[in-house]
């Protein structure tokens, strides 16, 4: 069964990722500095190389792959919650080359920002907690109603 | 002409769909359940197989298209309006599978759920109701100044 | 570094843009219209040809890239802030085919709208201008802490 809690918008911050910086480690570091447990991640630019993550549903493992050179960031998408007690950013993000050809998968460590615009939105709500479930073996949220 | 009405967030949703779950009728049922007449829904996360839509601008018909496989949800991004009287949601969905390579098209039914972590916001504001649009034989909006 | 500011919601447009109409002027326009100097765009529909942008992170200079063919947007994303004194709209753009295959990119001038849903907020905040950035070539957001 689905499952939405109401949440409440509290801030909104815009700005701009370093250069050379690692693309997740930034936005989760924006995370802790600004307190923000619980919230939603938008972002465009470019990477010099990107890391992505594919989860097998079958073996229940990620399988990372590398692509080892410059791509537009065409869409950045993320939540913002709470795994072991300290904000988790998860996202996602679809890339393009120079052939106009598109890559995506779940953003992983080692993504390396060239230039990167982001929107982060704060929000009021419950705790949204990641545990782990035993249908997909994923850190999904703990929540019901 | 373009044509935009201001609109006023009313509400904010975030939480998780149901595992084996149609994507587009969970979505749709939540609106429908949360009276979500006016609205926008982002969501990410992992699908089991996938059925697209692809608008053939000539024949003015759809061509669907299934991808039986697991992929990534790299993106879901959609609307809600009206349509023949009850709340209707207008999504498109970009997606990635293990070799990185992206996919995607119109959120047609039948794209079963692996795991998706969704928000959903609705508006107040005018209706937005779809009717058939002679221009391009699609359900758009019949809005205007 | 990152940099990012706070900034507050203060109206959100929904509507349809123009068949036939160069997407980016059209969002353009409106922002200009409305006098939206701070803010965010999305977007979903399809397009009658795209023209992309890939920046060369080596050369500094963008390559331009013509689809001369009917595709979905999977997903428009992009922001507006100020470059030489008015509004400017940065944004990337997602496609896919008949066969579900996606490409994207920076959306540049010429591509041509079939149909497109869209969403813009307007921020209120500091003011974001774009000027040359020594490091990427690129008219990146002059801000600072």
């Amino acid at each position: 069964m689905a499952f939405l809690k109401k949440v409440k918008s509290r801030e909104v911050f815009m700005g701009k990722l370093s250069h050379g910086g690692d693309l997740l480690e930034e936005i989760t570091d924006i995370c802790r500095r600004e307190n923000i447990r619980l919230g939603r991640v938008e972002g465009l630019g470019a990477v010099q190389k990107a890391r992505l993550g594919f989860y097998n549903q079958q073996t229940r493992e990620y399988q990372f792959l590398v692509i080892d050179q410059p791509l537009e960031i065409t869409k950045l998408v993320g939540n913002v919650s709470i795994k072991d007690g300290s904000p988790f950013v998860h996202a996602h993000i679809t890339l393009s080359d120079k052939a106009g050809n598109a890559y995506g998968g779940h953003l992983a460590p080692e993504t390396v920002v060239f230039a990167c615009e982001c929107i982060i939105e704060a929000f009021d709500g419950p705790i949204f907690e990641r545990k782990f479930d035993e249908t997909t073996g994923l850190p999904l949220w703990a929540i019901s109603e």
